[in-house]
């Protein structure tokens, strides 16, 4: 027993884990072993998928077999329709809109009786539920803006489908592309909230609807999915404000701001990943002809970092700060994109499941108790 | 940071708590400082609920507005009536119907966009939840019977209530007294995975609908909420073998199986709710004149405790041992023992969410990385 709580078991073990590792003073982030530059360069979303829930990359054919049956398993039922359509019709927000959907998705699992043990089961559920996911965020979407759904397109892979599915057009190579590396880019990150969540549930030998639904509400909290929300929302402001982005950010600094997307419990530098996604979003400026969203970004990292010392303190971009740029200038509305951090994490969500259940222990922690100790029964009239 | 992996966070400690401690030499569980004999045995259900939530009992005034405010909120609109429908009909387990009507909820919360910081306002959020639940469960039995929902009686308690809209009959004095006492025995129990599973949810700041939402899918896990369903499965057994329940457990535990209900991760004595659900079963057993299931559960903890010697081991009757039969004797189907369970537990769910995030820290922690390190990557026509 140990004596000292450990409040937000911060540092603390609670597994071993070969899916994915990260050097936060090196600003490196790997998914077994593989750097994730290197993947969100060379591989698709599908082939990171395998690799995490496989323990390796796929040879041509594995990889062929499991996208075609993710493409398969794209479509959902008519009941987890009517319930999108009735939660857009109530206004609901798109986390809690997912977390019902994913959630009523088990209703339909064919392996639903599946042994909680047998793994390869829940390897299929969980491959399930991430082809679903797309599809159940693009037809709450398209419900809300009072339109009718898109059905998948089994020529176009996961990520392109998905802003097919929102937008009713097939994206161009450079937004499909940029999509595709976003999935990648979130796809896991250790021990977060969210996975921890998941891991969790699945201790007790729950399904895994029930830990990747558990996983999206844990996502849906402002302190642990929001923040490229919050970050764009903050771009917006800069655009609105009609400043020049640097004096924009030197007033909101001296004002005492804090500027989302800086910052990480586990990096001491920039995230990986946050350069990766700041090219991407410099290719989109590119291809656009407009660039000011990319230099309102960079325009205010260069002030911080360089002006405001906050690299010094250790607080340096995270992957927040560029994806919510990234995903405006590819035509996607501000509250989706934590849902779309969702459409990711779920494949870090099954994975941790899967790893965990295969050595499972339930997950029991204990609370040092501060309260009252022998209170005695006091009848209602002489309280 | 610790060195060793805290596999299963067994004995750590990961916050203080006011709600509920368990001495597990003495076999005592107390909730903010009341034993839970005289909690079972004085408050009713919605009175251990404002102690949990409000941290003190209730004056008469004070109760009578809650239970009022409880009341009034039990009803449940229309599109979770129509999803709790097509699950009935795509004969969905209970525990995954809980888990998708409630979080379909949050959908018509009126509160919906109150601060995640403002606490009064998850406190009356979680209040409807609690409220509701019971309307959900007995809903999605009468659908999957074929019948068409009973109607909340705002003249019955919360736990009389329930048996009104599961059966369509108001249940008489035992039954309702029994049923409002196993609701309190199973509100609250220190960390357990369920619980645990919320506080990880709360610690984003996501709201208390995400919260419970994943606690009913942790619940749903055969290593947490399913023994008492087990338990009765095995009486049943005992009772289609036709044998002397005597002769069934010798030979049962000669054949080296595992009788279900015995033991507790933090028990080494009786649990003190087994003690009281005990007392209850022989009551309906009496009062119905029918005592054979009261008789294969004494049967059995008498054999086991004392031929077995599993007491001199620390393995006792926990609260699944006793709740099972006490259900079976009111007339609850079996699969119906784990959502109960849930409609109690949502009151320690809800009132660990207050606590915690009345100090709130984001739960982190981290895995011990024990993959690849330096993969370099591998084009796909060469693996």
């Amino acid at each position: 027993m140990l004596d000292e709580v450990q409040k937000g078991l911060e540092g603390v073990l609670v597994a071993e884990s070969g899916l994915s590792s990260i050097d936060g003073d090196a600003g490196r982030l790997i998914y077994r072993g593989y750097d994730i530059g290197d993947l969100a360069e060379e591989a698709t979303y599908e082939e990171v998928l395998y690799l995490l829930w496989h323990g390796e990359l796929p040879t041509r054919e594995e990889l062929a077999r499991f996208t075609d049956e993710m493409t398969e398993e794209r479509t959902i039922d008519d009941d987890v329709r009517r319930t999108l359509r009735g939660l857009a019709d109530a206004e609901e927000a798109p986390m809690a809109a997912l977390r019902t959907a994913v959630s009523a998705l088990s209703a339909d699992e064919p392996e639903g009786d599946a042994d909680p043990a047998d793994l390869e089961a829940t390897r299929r559920k969980g491959r399930r539920i991430t082809a679903k996911v797309p599809t159940i965020l693009a037809a709450f979407e398209r419900y809300r803006l009072g339109e009718e759904a898109v059905s998948p397109d089994p020529e176009l892979g996961h990520a392109a489908n998905f802003l097919y599915m929102l937008t009713g057009e097939a994206p161009d190579d450079v937004a499909a592309e940029t999509m595709d590396q976003a999935l990648i880019l979130h796809a896991d990150h250790g021990l977060n909230a969210s996975t921890f969540t998941a891991m969790v549930v699945a201790s007790t030998m729950a399904d895994v609807y029930s830990a990747v639904t558990a996983g999206i509400g844990a996502l849906s909290g402002p302190l642990h999915g929001g923040a490229n929300q919050d970050v764009m929302e903050v771009l917006l402001e800069v655009d609105e404000s009609k400043m020049d982005p640097l004096d924009w950010v030197r007033t909101a600094t001296d004002e005492g701001r804090r500027i989302p997307g800086f910052g990480h419990r586990v990096y001491n530098v920039k995230d990986p990943r946050a350069q990766i996604l700041q090219e991407r979003s410099e290719e989109l400026a590119d291809a656009s002809g407009d660039t000011k969203w990319y230099d309102y970004t960079t325009t205010i990292e260069e002030y911080l970092t360089e002006e405001e010392g906050l690299v010094e303190k250790g607080i340096a971009p995270n992957v927040d700060f560029y994806s919510g740029s990234v995903y405006y200038q590819l035509g996607i509305p501000v509250d989706m994109y934590t849902p779309i951090f969702a459409m990711s994490r779920v494949g870090g969500w099954v994975g941790h499941v899967l790893e965990y259940q295969e050595d499972n222990r339930l997950i029991r922690p204990r609370a040092r108790y501060v309260g009252a100790e022998d209170e005695a029964w006091v009848p209602i009239d002489e309280r």
